[in-house]
């Protein structure tokens, strides 16, 4: 049965992995705060889109630009004059609405006259563009010679240091330059949780290539990006493909497929990958009068590259791997909330819990701690009877518990504990690393000479 | 020889550390980018401060707050009243200058006026305050009810957490809470490369304790913090405790010591360690009247906490491991540049070269490659004499480099290049990875039994 939003909220803010921004003063606009659980989770998350999309790639490198650009970035690449979404403002109490919402639920005259107020009723002026991107100013002066904007999409940061990267490094096309990072947007209708916020996190790569070789390397970014949401443990059934059709495109694109989930909102947007044509290096080539050519030596061509870009958002695939990990189900007569997480996205790896708080088991106990955390992250708990410290491990979605008893501190072997299939085996404690490292590895840990060893 | 600002400057541009941010448009005021090689030594920083202060122990816990906050968080910490620099500005030229930097330069009476601007020679105007946060606009109003600034801390996303981090992990005090993220600040006098930006990223812990136990808390974390800088491989004879005297204290601290760093520009701030007393939690819980109180179920007394803040930045700690690795020497009559960086901080870990670009050995090299890049960030470069490309990773401080030649192809051996001592070692493609573990654990790699095996 799939889960509904509001388990997943309160499970976000009971086990600390999301809590509404400046919450003791009510809440910002759609900001969030990720608490322990959820900062880890999301530094997983990362870490592996990292290691696929840079580490392991010889024709990827990695940046990090600054939030704050040049604004002349943004008049060249469209967003000062197109960035924006017609907006109507109520007569009577000044209310603002996006026409295309309004159109959603019924019809519009161009003017935007027809249609009242949905709040009040009031009437409406005739739309006005309003521009996605927020404004602060720089320096001592509030003029306009010093307006910069926060940066709407981290993908113009690779473009504008395309030159500085093929020059420094030395490395030809095809190559790919990739950032994970804020950006901003003042969305006027923003919602649905983690979902569509003001501030979020983008997970981009620019991936540069020969006019010509556009499309297959599009169609090769589409399969690599939908195989790395299997590989995070996110199930087949819940993800599909929407390529856009001509009038859905982007100005700038010649084509675009969406990777999309199944929220508990429907089918929404994951990830885009876009076939961005020349049109950023052309802009800023021109505005900059800087040559962003491309000189291949092979050919002895010299040429603007064509540009793949997939992006996605850190945010939303967090939200997609908690609802997909999540499940309920009654087991021993008790129900119990697990989150089946790929162990390797887990926040917890591993907690060590002495059967109870006693000063024999303690110091058994926090040296097994003090063995795993350099490697794991590992979390110590001693409160509560154990099978609530269990329940709350399976809530955080931790692989393996570790528990210490009274015959521990006799023959030097501990209780591990699976997650899954919460079957128990008795293992020496310097076999932890091992069984762990065999966990994170996914391998079938049940059927593992080291687990057959431990069944008891 | 210490190394001046310019040679690092250089080498950064020229290796892909640190550019210009906005470069082709001419930068913008005091922002940069970092490169391929720069994010990756951000991100190991990151990383070892991370394991340091959350991972490896179980009285600190990590967050993720919102870049853009409550605009009440800002009144109530004294952001909004007291965050700000006297300026006066030029009656001729409108420049406009720090009353603070003017004094330095010799007396300057109450109004402002005995002095007159520095670069017209004109009247200036009384100092007026100017408030460093950024300021912008959330929704679609740009009026003072929509204002939201840009948090000039990490640290306010720690306070206002608090209460639901105690709540929701079951933690005790002491208890840390920590984060990695940007902040703003509309300095007006950036400068000295990446010291001081508008733009930069803070490493933040706020460790609440009882109140009593604060000053032994503070001495701990100041040791603490030292060591963790002798950990990232600065040498000591270049960090120095600088402990503030009262009238150098902020208004909020009880005490601070600053850990400064030998810049090139003299001994500078690389982290400061603050007594915050209960100033932040007092402030909050008056003016959200939430209790941000804490109960002690061990004494049975209700508390608000005292906070220890140690308070570092990403940007000046890579900057400091910058510089403090650099080397200019003689090797074999020539001269190289190298980074003498801590293997575990190194943005390459291992480079693979075969000897030329040929067909035969190509297939090997990449083979080489692919076994060692899920585990390590590996570099592939076949372009160049060999010498050249020793060089270019001695520039980035790439610890070592394995050579594939023609011999290898008969006994699948490969040379290892020791980056500090310079010297080579032959050995057996499949003990690689052992090599490499060897060297990132610091080990005095050349007195190891592999490094006997392998001598030639």
């Amino acid at each position: 049965m799939p889960v509904d939003m509001e388990k997943i909220v309160s499970l976000c803010k009971r086990r600390g992995f999301v809590f509404p921004s400046s919450e003791i003063y009510g809440g910002l606009g759609s900001c969030w705060d990720y608490g322990p659980m959820g900062v880890e989770l999301k530094r997983n998350i990362r870490d592996m889109w990292w290691k696929a999309m840079v580490q392991e790639r010889s024709d990827v490198v990695g940046i990090e630009s600054s939030i704050m650009m040049h604004p002349r970035v943004w008049q060249a690449s469209g967003h000062v004059g197109g960035f924006a979404d017609p907006l109507v403002e109520c007569k009577s109490c000044h209310l603002r609405w996006r026409v295309e919402d309004l159109d959603k639920e019924g019809t519009m005259s161009e003017d935007g006259n027809s249609r009242r107020c949905p709040s009040c009723g009031g009437e409406l002026t005739p739309p006005r563009m309003f521009n996605l991107m927020f404004k602060t100013f720089m320096g001592a002066l509030e003029e306009e010679a010093s307006v910069v904007y926060l940066r709407p999409e981290t993908a113009q940061g690779m473009f504008v240091n395309f030159d500085n990267i093929i020059t420094t490094s030395r490395k030809k096309l095809p190559l790919g330059i990739a950032q994970i990072g804020r950006s901003f947007r003042n969305e006027i209708t923003p919602g649905n949780f983690i979902f569509r916020t003001r501030e979020f996190e983008q997970m981009e790569m620019e991936f540069f290539v020969k006019p010509g070789t556009d499309e297959q390397w599009f169609d090769y970014w589409t399969k690599e990006r939908f195989s790395w949401y299997l590989k995070l443990g996110i199930k087949e059934k819940n993800l599909r493909l929407h390529p856009h059709s001509k009038d859905e495109l982007a100005h700038y694109a010649k084509s675009c497929d969406d990777i999309e989930y199944l929220f508990p909102i429907g089918w929404s947007e994951l990830e885009g990958i876009a076939n961005r044509g020349n049109y950023d290096l052309i802009q800023h080539n021109a505005a900059s009068r800087r040559n962003l050519s491309y000189y291949d030596a092979e050919s002895g061509e010299r040429y603007i590259p064509y540009v793949i870009e997939p992006s996605a958002g850190v945010d939303r695939t967090l939200l997609a791997v908690l609802i997909d990990a999540y499940h309920e189900e009654v087991v021993e007569n008790r129900e119990r909330v697990v989150l089946r997480l790929n162990p390797s996205l887990s926040p917890v790896k591993v907690a060590v819990l002495p059967l109870s708080k006693n000063e024999k088991l303690t110091p058994m106990a926090r040296e097994v701690y003090e063995g795993l955390c350099a490697d794991f992250m590992t979390c110590y708990d001693d409160a509560q009877s154990i099978g609530r410290r269990y329940r709350r491990q399976d809530e955080i979605g931790t692989p393996l518990c570790v528990t210490i008893d009274f015959a521990s501190l006799e023959d030097h072997q501990v209780t591990i504990r699976d997650r899954d299939s919460l079957a128990q085996i008795r293992l020496p404690i310097d076999r932890l690393k091992e069984a762990l490292e065999a966990k994170l590895k996914g391998e079938a840990f049940e059927s593992s000479s080291l687990w057959a060893a431990g069944r008891r």
